[in-house]
């Protein structure tokens, strides 16, 4: 039987009311026994369930029950795959249900501003679109469950440098375009029970009392229906936030934000009808988890641990594979070094550290496929402890490499160099680990590096290794999907869904990070990851879509369904993909538009379409796509919509951004006309090109006697002119044009909107 | 005698006063004949007298009398000579009385954001020091005689892109470090007689109606005791403008302005004594004038000429020169090719063109000094008027090429490529161009290119040439002065005022300019030119500071007078140097200062001081810099001053921003010590680090129970409790903590900060 709310609200006291804006403890809702309403809890855990034991140290961060760790989200990101993440979000549900979670509180999908950032490994992409696809997949599969969701961390918080204290300057468009964009594909096509506010200032308010994100856009633009979470300690003023959109916060601090709701309820200050609304969504979400509760729920542990293993092998990123050297055949002398082979990296500190119901070492892994062909050694190779070069672990493991036929190294960045917290300052791995690539790179020609790392390293040493395999943060099954990887199991199918940079300085937010006391500058706008390396022209490490495999994909036969269209059709892209190598694999197929020409500063493409394809060797498969207005629009802060300007776009399919394989040009039509008004200090040039103004125009500026120095032959008075304000006729005029003339002449070239619209 | 011009203001009616505010014509004041009150004239330009005949056309362009004409300022700067630089502005000003010229109309001194403004060319550099330094030289020069300058675009005029309607955003810290920094130093060391606004509207404000710019940090600030005059058409709102401080408007409306100023003063709309305080400018201004005033005034334009290839020569900068091909013996064949050879571009087209009183050619220049002993011959190798290859003049040079020992070819950008007016939209020279001088390095290995242009183009070709001389526009005796650093009769001495980029991309500007509609947003902020290519590890085509010479020189010996500074102190440096060559030369011996460490984004490096040395071969000389707080300040807005930051600065002085040759460290101790206001959201970190609350911070953290979590072992969480804002104790104090407590913690935070003043 349903729970008819609003008579459980008439029911309820003020106090009442109030109490359920905050919670019972660190992770329940506050329960009302008069009522019957029940507490129910929320767990971190985008990429596994931390749910704590009963004693909840002060910011929860201390270790929780077992659960499978899946790769955190910049790895599994890097599949490209919505459906298995999806998968991933079903088991995550299961798990909840088995917990007695009724919230998995994530996922991420912050944008990566900046590879320094901290919390990067938490969060999908440089992309919005792909953010977004893949949180929404994420979403869909927690919810199928009937557990919910808090997508956070709402909004614009890139950073953990002062990270509850800074202001987030960000201009709309690029608002629009890029951060909140992360986050409104997955609202839209997913609908997540809740919404999680972040720390941060965006311009001037706290997310968790902004109004413009947490009702106007959030609610009324994309039509968000869940409830809206303070991230655990955001909240500032607790009256300012509900008053914005903020209906719980957490964790529990004894009531001290409920009793100011009463008093400001008492007093006038806040009118009564918010409270309700906001308690209205908090019964809501608390009786829709009561109602979808599996009370039996379990699940099959080593199930979920073989999906780990298999989104860890579509989570890593082959960089290089000199000579073919990879896949190993597993026979001969393999010396596997480095710590991380033993005592693996495969998740980020933080709210989001899971405690893994089982864990998969690479050395293990390695040697039960190699089994009795080869050998396999290992050696530690470094302190994980140090960052200082230990020389007798370097010889060692030199020596074991000079006797190999091929050796592996696992390295990358030790836990303590990224954490929820904190931000880097760098991209270096560690001093000891490069020594080591340095070391054994000349005893051992056939090095391959594997990466265990969240966010981008800078790779000075790439030159050394044959073949790189960026592992990112696998997850449990960490060490069994690399071994599967590396020994041609699978063929890897992982791309980036960041860019990786030659060098830090090459960021676009480099000169801005992480900004200045408690304000940073997003100055580069809209120009963010593979948006400012493209536009701007700057040689990447590896760029944004970029990964390897051990066949190869021909792109061929790219169809559209027309050539011309507007900007209310849509577009049907169709391209063929054929698996031309000798073993089955994955590729990831990606779609980007560019604008030919347009009057607003555009990154030279974005990201529009993407599918992951898995092909026999010879197989092929037609791959299709929809584009729909946004596809082609920016976001227009004059008309406070996107906006599509009429002209040729060029559609770009390819393996990465920087490899497209085939393209075409289309037309789109523009069906909205720009208003402008006419005023003053609106140029010539503006209105002598503007259609609707052009004759007036001419006539305007003979009559000014300003139409006699329009010499075409003459570029630079022409350009003179067409830059000159209305008002340069009574400027230059000699007292012969005078302002009451310039009145009445603007009066009339708005006129000409005005009967233009009849 | 001296005019009493609060008696003759007493006189006046209101009418009269009014009518003062404007011109008489395109170039004149109006007279007030019943009062004696005459007419004086201003003319267009920095680098020359452009003087108009009786028949001033409807934008002043037409032909002028003839005038000396000089390098423009973008070569000007290059010599980096203040003592040649005020030479040039004391014949300006010799040829400004000879023609009852009173105010010359520059120079101009805005900043290079980017290459592609078409005015670059009468622009200093991208270097505000630099800038301000060669400004106040100029100034200092002209008013000398008795003439006024006109210190122009005031301000942030950095495109010709819908210059008169553009807004220009640009946060205060960048105009006041590098915008304003450019006109500051001129006005406060040289006091011009004028100041010109420019058209353009300041963070939402026209310039010319701007009290910010105008009163505020121009009168009241910098003590600026002239008249501002209205750049010619600048004037939107007239009443406005008279405001915020622009006096005179120009050109002559018939009166309109000066009706509005009327009716605006008799309803009480404007206070009658801000017309009175104009009036008394503008008539301060006319009386100077007609004192300073030498009715017989003549100048020789024969030594002004030979001035102008003494400054030719050292405008010009030696950018390459492999296997010393430079200089030339005056023998042998010399194939001198391009059109620039016969028909030069000396000059940037716009106000600033000058009517010459002569014109070297490059050509006979070359064939008069080589005489008898060599053979020159000349060929065009393209044709001017056009970016079309044309194969028979190609031919013909690379046959002539082909014959000759060496070929100098003259390159460059035609007139049209850069003008007041517009900007450019790439950097490139024209297509006929690059394709000749491919084809005659494909038969003549010795190629020397002389370019002539007003800024930075790419050089895609420079692997063709051996030797490559910026000419940039060299003034009326451009072909004498190339044909003497060619020949050797003088070492170049040059050095680049301004970063030419590898590529327009390069440029930090490139996605922000010149902007959408109305609106040009300075995204870079203080990172323009070198400070940008330096701090952002972008490796310039040449570096800012970059020139090379026929002789070389070596630096030793750097002192500093202490060790330890105040920053009220001077800091005295000197720096020996020698020339160890074989002939005679100049260097310019460039001082950077580098901040190790600061709070604040800094640019890696900034030029704070500069000499240029004449020295024999063989010959030493020891240079002063004397450095005050402002050589180590940055602007700080928080308290609207220059401020120092106490810590170690480095004093790097080299021949190039790329080519340090000596260093060494400088402490210097801040006596200010910055306010801080701690409220709810201060963090953690701020308290428990600054002096002051240290141990107060200690206490309340204990106190409230978040001390324990401070553990310095744990990164993680000491980076968190850092980062959070004193509220979090109430977040996550479970109610242990309260606002009431917050409240009483902050009054005494504060209350330590009061104590310590006292």
């Amino acid at each position: 039987m349903k729970t008819n709310i609003p008579q459980l609200l008439s029911q309820m006291t003020l106090e009442e009311k109030a109490s359920l804006c905050s919670g019972l403890d660190f992770w329940k809702t506050q329960p009302i026994e008069r009522l019957n309403i029940p507490s129910v809890m929320m767990t971190d855990g985008p990429h596994g369930l931390r749910k704590q034991g009963k004693e909840a140290d002060h910011l929860g961060l201390n270790d929780s029950v077992p659960a499978t760790c899946f790769p955190s989200a910049a790895g599994m990101a890097s599949s490209w795959n919505r459906d298995l993440i999806r998968q991933v979000g079903e088991a995550l549900g299961q798990e909840s249900q088995a917990e007695d979670v009724a919230v998995l509180l994530g996922p991420g999908t912050n944008i990566k501003r900046s590879p320094l950032c901290g919390r990067n490994f938490e969060y999908f992409s440089e992309d919005p679109y792909l953010s977004a696809e893949l949180a929404a997949h994420h979403i869909q599969g927690v919810q199928s469950q009937g557990v919910g969701t808090s997508l956070k961390h709402f909004a614009a918080n890139n950073q953990e440098e002062r990270r509850m204290s800074v202001d987030a300057i960000v201009d709309e468009r690029t608002l629009r375009e890029i951060y909140l964009a992360s986050f409104e594909g997955a609202v839209k096509q997913s609908q997540p029970w809740s919404v999680m506010c972040s720390y941060n200032k965006l311009n001037g308010t706290y997310t968790g009392e902004n109004k413009f994100l947490l009702t106007k856009v959030l609610r009324e633009e994309w039509g968000f229906e869940g409830f809206v979470v303070s991230d655990w300690g955001a909240v500032n003023e607790r009256v300012d936030g509900l008053r914005a959109g903020l209906e719980l916060e957490m964790p529990a601090n004894n009531g001290i934000g409920d009793a100011k709701i009463v008093k400001a309820v008492r007093e006038g200050q806040l009118d009564a009808e918010v409270l309700d609304q906001a308690v209205t969504k908090i019964l809501e979400f608390i009786f829709k988890a009561v109602e979808q509760r599996q009370a039996d729920a379990t699940y099959n542990a080593d199930e979920h641990h073989a999906l780990a293993r298999k989104i860890g092998q579509e989570s890593m990123v082959l960089l290089k594979n000199e000579d073919h050297l990879l896949p190993l055949a597993k026979k001969g002398k393999i010396a596997v070094i480095g710590e991380f082979a033993q005592n693996p990296r495969y998740q980020g500190g933080g709210s989001s550290h899971v405690n893994p119901t089982q864990l998969d070492k690479a050395f293990d892994e390695i040697t039960q496929l190699v089994g009795d062909q080869g050998q396999v050694s290992y050696t530690a190779g470094y302190d994980l402890d140090s960052d200082d070069v230990q020389t007798a672990l370097v010889q060692e493991a030199v020596q074991q490499a000079a006797e190999a036929d091929v050796a592996i190294l696992f390295t990358g960045l030790p836990d303590r160099y990224e954490s929820e917290g904190y931000d880097r300052t760098h991209l270096n791995i560690p001093q000891n680990h490069q020594q080591l690539i340095e070391e054994i790179a000349k005893v051992q020609p056939n090095l391959i590096i594997v990466l265990s790392n969240g966010s981008p390293v800078e790779m000075p040493w790439i030159n050394h290794a044959k073949a790189v395999l960026e592992g990112y943060l696998g997850g449990q099954a960490f060490g069994g999907a690399v071994a599967d990887l590396l020994f041609g199991e699978v063929s890897p199918s992982g791309k980036l869904a960041e860019t990786f940079p030659m060098h830090l300085s090459d960021n676009p937010s480099f000169l801005y990070f992480p900004g200045e006391k408690d304000r940073v500058e997003y100055r580069e706008g809209i120009f963010v990851g593979y948006r400012y390396y493209d536009t701007k022209q700057v040689e990447p490490l590896f760029p944004f879509g970029y990964g390897l495999s051990y066949t190869s994909f021909e792109y061929s036969d790219l169809q559209l369904d027309r050539q011309q269209y507007s900007d209310q059709d849509k577009v049907k892209v169709s391209v063929t993909i054929t698996n031309t190598g000798k073993t089955a694999g994955k590729e990831i197929v990606q779609l980007y538009v560019s604008d030919h020409e347009s009057t607003v500063t555009r990154p030279q493409k974005e990201l529009k379409g993407f599918a992951k394809v898995h092909l026999q060797a010879g197989e092929s498969q037609t791959v299709q796509f929809t584009l729909d207005k946004r596809a082609f629009a920016y976001y227009n802060v004059d008309i406070a919509d996107w906006h599509v300007e009429s002209g040729t776009f060029e559609i770009l399919i390819g393996s990465s951004s920087r490899d497209i394989r085939v393209q075409q040009s289309v037309e789109i039509q523009s069906t909205v006309e720009l208003p402008i008004t006419i005023d003053r200090n609106t140029t010539m040039g503006d209105i002598t090109t503007h259609p609707t103004t052009q004759q007036l125009a001419k006539e305007l500026l003979e009559r000014s006697g300003m139409g006699e120095l329009f010499d075409p032959s003459d570029d630079m008075m022409s350009a003179m002119v067409k830059g000159m304000p209305l008002r340069a006729m009574v400027n230059f005029g000699q007292g012969k044009y005078t302002e009451e003339m310039l009145a009445k002449d603007i009066e009339i070239l708005n006129q000409a909107f005005v009967n233009n619209q009849r």
